[in-house]
This record gives C-alpha cells, sequence and structure tokens, in this order.
C-alpha cells in the first residue's frame, strides 16, 4: 500500500494534465456535429485504460456512440469490482456565460474548469489511477477489476442496457463501483444510496398553420404560447403537488428510518438560498427540502421556446410553441407508465383550438440500497480512511438511469462513491472539480479495492 | 382624368419593377445590424418621391431612423392631403419557412412575394405612383399633397410624434391618407374606420443565480419557465377576459350601430378555422370574432424562451425565464395607465421564490372615426370607383399608433384605405401583395384625390 500511495503522490501533477487532455475533447452526446468527438474521446478513454496496465481493452461498438471496456482477472479466488463511468458530456450553452471556452479547461484556485470536469470525466479517470497506481507498483491488484465507461449517460443510456444483457457473462462481477454523484459538502466523504429515475417529455403546442400578426388576429385565435403556459400551469396543483393523475399512486414513500437520516444531515434551507440567490426555496408543501430534493418526485421544465425571441419587439402570434418537461421519480414509479398518464394528461388539458404533439424522450427507473449492505459498508470505510472523516450516507436527486439496469442485471450490490459537490455546476457554465477531491478520490478507490479483497 | 388612367395602364410593369427594387432593401426598423440599410431605404423613397415631380423633397434626420418627406403645393384654393407611409419593415425569422429569401422579392400567380411587399412598401409605393401619374400627364394636381415616408412604424414610431409637432406647420393639411390597414376580403373595397393601441411589455423571471442540475436541485427551487408560465395563465381569466385589473375600466364599449355593421359583414367563423387549420376559434365570451379581432381588447404572448432549447434533451432548471407580452388597446384605454397596471399585476402575481424584471416596450393609443365624416366619404367612392363594388367599413385588429398623433396633432380627419389582405402575411414568413390590388390601389388614390378637390 506505501508503494501505492507514494506512486500517486509523486504523480499527481502529471494526473491534471493527463484530465486536461480528456477535458479538450467536446464530446456532446446530444448534438449530431460532435460524433467524431465522440468516437475520439472513446479511443482517448481505451488509451489510458491501456497505459494503466489492464490485461485487455477494447471498444464496443454500438447503435450510437460506442463503449469502451477493459478488465485485469488475474487476482484469483478474490472478488471482482465493475468500475462505471461516462466518457459523454451535456452541452455548453448558454456559452456567454462561461468564464473560460468550455473545452479549454482552466485551472483556478485549486479547482479545474471545463465542461465534463466533475460530471463524468474527472470521476471516472480517479479510478482509472487508482488501477493504475497498483499495477505500475506492486504489479497487481488487490481484486478483480472491469471498466465500462459509455458514451450516452447524458441522453439515457440507451445502448448500455443492451450491452450489459448481451455480455452478461463477460461483465459477472460482485459489486458495481460508480462515481457520478455529489458529496453531502466539501471535505465531507459520501456514500449515495439512492438515485432518482426520470421521465423527460416535449409537449409542442400548434396553432394556426403559420404565425399570424397578433393585431389582425389577437384575440379571435387561440394563441399557442399562452395555450403551452396554461398546461404547465396545470401540471402542479396549488401545494406543489404533480397534478398527473396516478403519477404518486406507486411512489415509494420516505421510511421513518430514512427521515431520521435527512434530519442527522442538518441541512440549512437559509444556505441554499444564500448560494442560489433566491428569495426563498419552494417546493412540495408536507417535505424538507432535502427530501423534496432526494426523495419525493418532481416535475420541472427544462426549456421552453416559442414566437419571437430575438432583440426588440415583435407583434406576432406565433404558429406554434413547445416545453420540454422532465420529471424525476422516486423507488416503484415506471417512466413508461409516467410517460403515458402525462401524455393522457396533457392531451386532457388541450382546448379544441390548438392540436398537442407529446414525445417521450428517454426516462430511466429510479434506485435504492440497504443501508446495511457490506459492500456499502467497506465503500464507506474506504472513503473515511482517504477523507479521515465519517462518511454519510444521503440520497441523489438526479438520476443514472443505468444504474438500476446494472442491479437488474448484473444482480450485484452498487456503491455510488460521489466526488463532486453541488456547487461544481454541473449542466451548467462554469462547470469545475475539486482537484482536492480528484486526489482523494484516487485514494478512496485504492482503499476500497483494498477494504472489499478482504 | 384619361390620359391619369392610360398612363398607368402603359407604366404598370415598370412599377412592379420599381416595387421590387424597394423591397431588395432589408430596412429591418427593430436590428442595429440593419441601420445603413435604413439610410439606403430612405434614399429610395426619396429618390421615387423626386422621380414623381413634387416641388420639394428631403430627408430629415430624428434620433432614429429617418423620415423622408415630400410636397407639391400649387394647386391654389385646393385642401390639403397629407399621405403617410412606411418604409421600415418587420423582421424575417423564422427564415426557413420563407420558399423564396424575404428580400428577394418573386412574382408567383400575380402576387409579390417579399417582407414589406404589403406592409408597407407596397401600399405607400401606390401613391407615389398616382401622383406621378397626374404629374407627369396634366402636370399638376387637383389637391395639393405631402408625402411622409417614416422608418421607425415596426418599432413604435418613436421619432415621428416629435417631428409632427415641431413641424406642424409645414405638415398642416385637410385631410390624411393612409394605406396600412387590410381589404375585407379579396375585391372589396374597404375603409377602415378605426384601429386598436397597443402596449408592448417584457416580462422576464429570474430564479437562482445560475442554471442548475434538475436533478440535484428539481423539486426544492423554484424553476422560473413554470413561474412563468404561472404567471401568463394569471393573465387571463376562464371567461378569456384579461385579468390585468381596471383593464376594461376605461375601454370603449362597442356601439349598437357598430354591432350592427359588423353583423352586415357576415363574417365566416368556419372560414378562419378552416384557412388556418385550427381545430376552432377561441377568445373573450360574449362577443362575435369580429368583435374580438378589432373592437375588443387583448392580450397575446409574441414571444417566450427559457432554459434548453436545442435538439435533444438536457436536465437544466434554468436561471431566467422571459416573454413578450402586448396588448391591444381600444379607445380611452391609455398604453402608459396600462403598463402600469400590467406591471402592478405581474409583480403581484410572483412569488418570493424568484425575482420580476418587467419592461414596458412601447405603445400606442387606438383610434376610431366618425363613420358620417365627408372625407371617408369621399375616400369611400374613390375605392368604389377603382373597384367597382360597393365600399365597405371596418374596424381593424391591428395598430398603427401613430394615427392617433396625426389626428391630435394635425386635427384633420384620417382615411385609412387598406390595400392588403389578411391572407397576405404580413410579420410572417412569405408576406405577399396581390398586384392586382397594387394596381386598382394607384387607381383608387388617383380618384380619392379627385373626389377630395371637389
Amino acid at each position: 500500500m506505501k508503494q501505492v500511495l507514494s506512486y500517486i503522490k509523486k504523480n499527481k501533477k502529471g494526473y491534471v494534465e493527463e484530465l486536461k487532455d480528456y477535458l479538450r475533447i467536446p464530446s456532446i452526446s446530444t448534438l449530431a456535429e460532435n460524433k467524431k468527438d465522440i468516437e475520439k474521446c472513446a479511443n482517448f478513454v481505451a488509451g489510458k485504460l491501456k497505459d494503466a496496465g489492464l490485461n485487455k481493452v477494447e471498444i464496443f461498438k454500438t447503435d450510437g456512440h460506442p463503449i469502451v471496456y477493459g478488465e485485469w482477472l488475474d487476482a484469483k479466488d478474490k472478488p471482482t469490482v465493475l468500475i462505471y463511468g461516462h466518457y459523454d458530456v451535456q452541452p455548453v450553452d448558454p456559452i456567454d456565460e462561461w468564464t473560460n471556452h468550455p473545452f479549454e479547461p482552466v485551472v483556478k484556485k485549486g479547482k479545474i474548469y471545463a465542461r465534463g470536469a466533475n460530471d463524468n470525466k474527472g470521476q471516472n479517470l480517479v479510478h482509472i489511477k487508482s488501477v493504475e497506481a497498483y499495477l505500475k507498483t506492486v504489479g497487481s491488484l488487490p481484486v478483480n477489476v472491469k471498466f465500462i465507461i459509455e458514451g450516452e449517460e447524458e441522453i439515457g443510456s440507451q445502448n448500455l442496457g443492451k450491452f450489459l444483457k448481451k455480455n452478461n457473462k463477460m461483465l459477472k462481477c460482485d459489486s458495481v463501483l460508480i462515481s457520478d454523484t455529489s458529496m453531502y459538502g466539501d471535505g465531507i466523504p459520501t456514500i449515495n444510496y439512492g438515485l432518482r429515475g426520470l421521465c423527460y417529455m416535449e409537449v409542442e403546442v400548434v396553432g394556426p398553420n403559420r404565425d399570424l400578426h397578433s393585431g389582425s388576429f389577437g384575440g379571435g385565435v387561440a394563441n399557442p404560447i399562452n395555450e403551452l403556459a396554461k398546461i404547465i400551469t396545470k401540471l402542479h396543483d396549488k401545494n406543489g403537488k404533480v397534478s398527473v393523475p396516478n403519477f404518486y399512486k406507486n411512489a415509494k414513500k420516505i421510511t421513518p428510518k430514512e427521515k431520521a437520516n435527512y434530519k442527522k444531515l442538518n441541512f440549512s434551507d437559509a444556505s441554499l438560498a444564500k448560494e442560489l440567490n433566491v428569495g426563498a426555496l419552494q417546493g412540495e408543501a408536507g417535505y424538507s427540502t432535502l427530501e423534496r430534493l432526494s426523495g419525493r418526485p418532481t416535475l420541472d421544465c427544462n426549456g421552453i421556446v416559442g414566437g419571437f425571441i430575438g432583440q426588440g419587439a415583435k407583434t406576432v402570434l406565433p404558429s406554434k410553441a413547445s416545453a420540454k418537461i422532465s420529471m424525476r421519480l422516486v423507488p416503484n414509479q415506471d417512466p413508461k407508465e409516467i410517460a403515458k398518464e402525462f401524455t393522457k394528461h396533457v392531451l386532457s388539458l388541450a382546448p379544441k383550438s390548438v392540436k398537442l404533439n407529446v414525445t417521450e424522450m428517454h426516462g430511466g427507473l429510479a434506485f435504492l440500497m440497504d443501508l446495511d449492505n457490506p459492500t456499502i459498508e467497506a465503500a464507506a470505510r474506504a472513503t473515511t480512511r482517504a477523507f479521515g472523516k465519517e462518511t454519510v450516507f444521503t440520497r441523489e436527486g438526479g438520476s443514472i438511469p443505468i444504474v438500476v439496469e446494472f442491479a437488474n442485471i448484473l444482480k450485484a450490490p452498487i456503491v455510488l462513491m460521489g466526488l463532486g459537490l453541488d456547487t461544481d455546476d454541473i449542466h451548467s457554465p462554469n462547470e469545475h472539480f475539486s482537484l482536492k477531491n480528484f486526489e482523494l478520490g484516487i485514494l478512496s478507490s485504492v482503499y476500497f479495492l483494498d477494504e472489499i479483497s478482504k
């Protein structure tokens, strides 16, 4: 272990340069124009796995973006850990609000700024470097290790599920390790035991067959923007509850044990409101903010557009308006069922004066682990060793739909060892990642491979 | 008169070429990037007035875009007609929906397609050609004529009011002739006796100080798009009435005589719904469609934008969302007062969790003429002579704020001799103008100068 740790200490500056190279590749999975960058990024990851000393590295083509696989299986009679991450990133708009170019990484005050710094390039490079540190020093790992780094996480991991099913045997493992979540606070080692699911929809309201002059036609013809606003308004009731019928029917309730755990975390509403510069927080009546952010299902508009959006004024009654609307789900809510209920509900809200197009974009189930699972306990010991502090257990508000598939297909316990911070601006301008957490993350990974081998 | 008419017949093909040259200038008044085109267009108009044979032509600078003035005052003891038009045009987006480039005019099946073809280049060139026909044949006009062609109509004519006040004496006249409205139907000569006013606002909802991940923060932080939708929804009640307090307080009611005139026009809801391809029309309860479109005040969203509007899906809880909202007004509604009431109301609707920025963009008063006015009667005789059909009287839903200023400052009756059609797609892609109406418009103008001289 000493050798491993001193190797990491000696090489940590180089790790940052490697991370920069990784971040320079604009691997935005949702944009067709970045398809070549996605391929370049898959090759980059495969190269890193080879350099780390894995026995076998392979890039698997899919119907979408490629999956990078790597393995080292020489630890006889030892358990196998499968490490998952994704090399694809979110779009960068609004690009004007970035202080550096999102694909030209900059280090400032111990943080690295770039799209993907936290989500997820920084967090998956951690595990590659941990494995490398073992293999370049002691020449072996305490357990068997398999890597899967995919390129479609930000667009719903459509092809990874198929890949898992098809390569079920190759991917057999005793636990799955994923760093794609947040720490509860800076310096507080955290194991996430739950994730929300997702159901992402698009609603288009179509009115007249062309844009109209709002003077000549205003008042006599339904306005798609106004009608869309009415529909969006009707998706919540006065108590902040989602109004889609049967939305909460199967939703797993927060248990008394979890309520107690939430309380123990001493979350400060005032601090969050101050940090976000809002006059008040807001959400579903009857729940604390932390419960609303992770234990309860929600509905948010992610985008809206219609009519004239340039500078100045244009007096138009637009032909159409549309909104992207996503729902975060909790265990036992089925995204397919929710999409159906949502579609039915939204269609029922439209007056005869407009037509609606409702599209299901992507979705994923929620995930929840038992807090007493031995793998979870081993992970908590590892992060406590690395950070020198008691590890806390949280539920995360975001979604990694594939986590549920890992659980269902590979039938292995899943460790969500988050190394990012909620303040890292992932999915936003100026995404960043703490280099301290990058380094302690490598140590956490090293200790986890050690703890899980015992 | 014979000479004048045969001159027009001989030259009408050339008029279309002149109109094309006029339409090739992208004189979009709301976009800073088109400032030079605006100046070019003012020079073009001045050139046309000179070529027509006016005694004096001058371009007046303003704090915004220039005003073109021209006069011919040699008809002693005869009344003076002031002819108004505008050479500026609306923006062209969505440009993808045009079948030809908006500034490369194309003639198809007797119609000319280009931005500004109807609104207002085609309709003001009509009067220049009418005056030219008199001056190039009989060498004189039956009345004195003054032209004002401005460049800020589409952005609220901010500087024309000042110009009218300052040049009150120079502009003295006995009637004002304006062609910037619609005919009731193809081939039906129409005099408009009313216009709606306008109050154009922008509402920005500001939530968190940065775009957030909708997974990590959704459900606990107010979403600016959802809050904006709620605000927009609350701007109408269940009966389609505008909910802004005191909105209807001073609004001039439709008189029984007007109700009768509306009925006489035999408007078909079914035809309009079919033409626009909507399942039903929609508007304020208790009024007919024609009343809603011109005699009643309204509120419409002209544009909305917030969050991710690209292709694909992005799970963002945006920092802000905004909407452009305009109200069409009827006589006795003061746009400044309405803007105040709107602002107060909208601010009162926002929860503590978001901040609001409400901006007044521009506005204008409504206009209504007495149907028995002799100038209106002369105009109706002129259009009946040109089109060979009984002239009808309508109110228009759109706004020409400056019309009220003409009425108030110049104290002269105003004739709205519309030559466009509601189906001409003004302010929309594929704006066009009937060349038949262009020609009959020139004749209507010739006859009006004749009728008003009697």
